[in-house]
């Protein structure tokens, strides 16, 4: 395979997996678009252990994923909310749960579904192109070196 | 929050993470999209080591993500490719990316860039409701229970 112009140091995916490419940093993220805000609510709905459910709590606030308030003084008590760039993970969700819906069902079907609140149907989140806005599929596209592409003879 | 129609057991987010949700995973996953079949190629480009390698790729085989094929016969050699299960993986890889690209980027912007065969143009894979084909946004999203919803009072 002669693709050489990123290595893990460089790839966009690798950085991503590096912030929330853990199981239950997911399942947090996951409870978070369901607008569950409080730890009690997130331990409940996750299953998470305490002590691993902070630990991915405080990654994501690093991170800029979510935004932790103080929503009680006495005593003190925080929520967690969805930044911008939390916000922005909703396809990496999507794109998780049409996977198991398709793939990795329960004899019952998929336990969740979806409304487009703008068009007020149930609906099937598409990736398409931005150009064309046909329906995408990997075989249909190509990868190119990006300006970001490192040469693999140029690293060391 | 009153959401409670599933738990980890029957979400299709808990259930995909079950096969991929671990870093080498998808990053094994990534070469396969690049065309990479061979063990030494996967080890080389993802740097992970052989023994966890091994591991994952027999995971993905195990799930039918990757297809396990001899290609020579002395002394026996196999090569890995992508199932249909597999390649419908695409939009988590691209949804992944696109996170990256945007929020985790290098100082000279991505190192992979997408163009799409059948229009010929560089692309920005795009999540679109299937209905009225509008850019999807987590706020105007409505999660509703669905056929395999299991309202939590009834588990017991």
């Amino acid at each position: 395979m002669e693709r050489d112009w990123f290595t893990n140091e460089n790839c966009s995916v690798a950085r991503t997996l590096e912030v929330i490419g853990e199981r239950w940093t997911m399942l947090v993220l996951r409870e978070a678009f369901f607008r569950v805000r409080r730890f009690e609510e997130f331990q409940r709905n996750t299953g998470a252990a305490r002590n691993i459910l902070s630990d991915r709590l405080r990654t994501l606030v690093d991170h800029g994923i979510l935004e932790r308030r103080r929503y009680q003084d006495h005593p003190p008590r925080f929520e967690y909310r969805l930044t911008e760039k939390g916000v922005d993970l909703y396809p990496v969700l999507i794109s998780l749960m049409q996977w198991g819906d398709k793939h990795a069902p329960g004899e019952q079907g998929p336990p969740v579904v979806l409304e487009h609140r703008i068009c007020g149907r149930p609906t099937t989140p598409t990736m398409v192109c931005s150009e064309c806005g046909k329906p995408l599929t990997a075989r249909e596209m190509r990868a190119l070196p990006g300006p970001g592409a490192i040469p693999r003879a140029a690293e060391g």
